[in-house]
């Protein structure tokens, strides 16, 4: 089932409603209504509502979702009924907090390879993984894997981007936000940290800055 | 001067929209049209004029926006028109990636401390920083220091935050979404790089995937 004229930003929300509706029924919540999943993540309760209704409607009014019905569909919604193998290129600090990051199995990611082109780094175990050459990358059609993650320095990443794609990759989360692309059949979903900051100081009180 | 009723939604666009801008103006654009700023960025040119246009309109019909003139306009709208010393706490994969991010510097962000409670990792170098002692925290009070990062684990994401507040600080972007405050006076930004990746799969083709 496809979903059609869905807002970017709507399918952007789901993930976190989801991680919120897992927290909360993980607690023994059965019924949820969105005013209280809107109280724990810090949202507005009516943007839950409208998100959720661009793929019918699934509260009852009064009783609110049921929390283990609606953390199904969501999953459905967003492909996550499924286990997605994942592969990381660039096993540096960034990489290597990826690989240990224990917050992909709930939402069913599966990290099943970490690639890199440093010979001292090939070989070596980061948890359960062990490092592969870069140069193996095309092999990756023949492992079912979906999705890859790229944490390579800014100049490797149109290279690492292109062999990806080569390799049958149909998602990308890239933590280098610099290659240059014009494939528009892989979506590609780039996290910017500084992005994330520079909205801070909006929200601040006005003292102890100093003028540039 | 402040700006109310703005949708946290547009606040979270506006540094995206700020980082175009930049690169287009570094490539020469003198006036940017929301059509044009849209495709290098990959998103609606109807969002961005409707983003822009909560605070107030900076475009003019027929040639765009004058780049420098809307970059400084963004630049003050969020606060990024001071430099912002920020402290990071928890020197890891994870920390030590961040500090070494090359991205800061154009919003405005300063880097100037990091802390551990590792003995080994005191007194040692990330780039122009020497990691300190967690202990010494509350001191930042006297050193001007705006934001915290926080890159440590779970089980010591609470006590950071509960310290940095402590020391002054007015704004968090944390990596760790596994802390619990009643706080609101501080403005608290998390980064799960898991969300990001939950989104993913809905975007792409059916096939090659694994039913569980």
């Amino acid at each position: 089932m496809r979903y059609f004229k869905i807002p970017e930003e709507a399918v952007r929300r789901l993930p976190i409603y989801l991680r919120g509706l897992l927290s909360l029924s993980e607690q023994g919540h059965k019924n949820i209504s969105s005013k209280i999943l809107a109280g724990f993540l810090g949202v507005n309760h009516w943007q839950i509502r409208k998100d959720l209704s661009y793929f019918g409607g699934f509260g009852t009014p009064g009783t609110g979702y049921n929390s283990k019905k609606l953390i199904r569909q969501i999953r459905k919604i967003l492909k996550l009924n499924v286990v997605h193998n994942t592969a990381l290129v660039g096993v540096g600090n960034l990489g290597t907090a990826v690989l240990r990051y224990p917050g992909f199995e709930m939402f069913g990611f599966n990290i099943v390879a970490a690639f890199d082109n440093n010979p001292e780094k090939i070989g070596r175990r980061v948890g359960d993984i062990t490092i592969e050459d870069v140069s193996n990358l095309q092999a990756l059609r023949q492992r079912k894997i979906d999705l890859g993650i790229i944490t390579v320095p800014c100049e490797a990443a149109q290279e690492t981007f292109n062999k990806l794609i080569a390799a049958g990759i149909k998602g990308i989360l890239s933590f280098s936000p610099c290659y240059k692309t014009g494939r528009k059949k892989v979506k590609v979903i780039t996290i910017d940290i500084a992005i994330d900051l520079a909205r801070l100081p909006y929200y601040m009180p006005a003292r102890r800055i100093t003028k540039v």
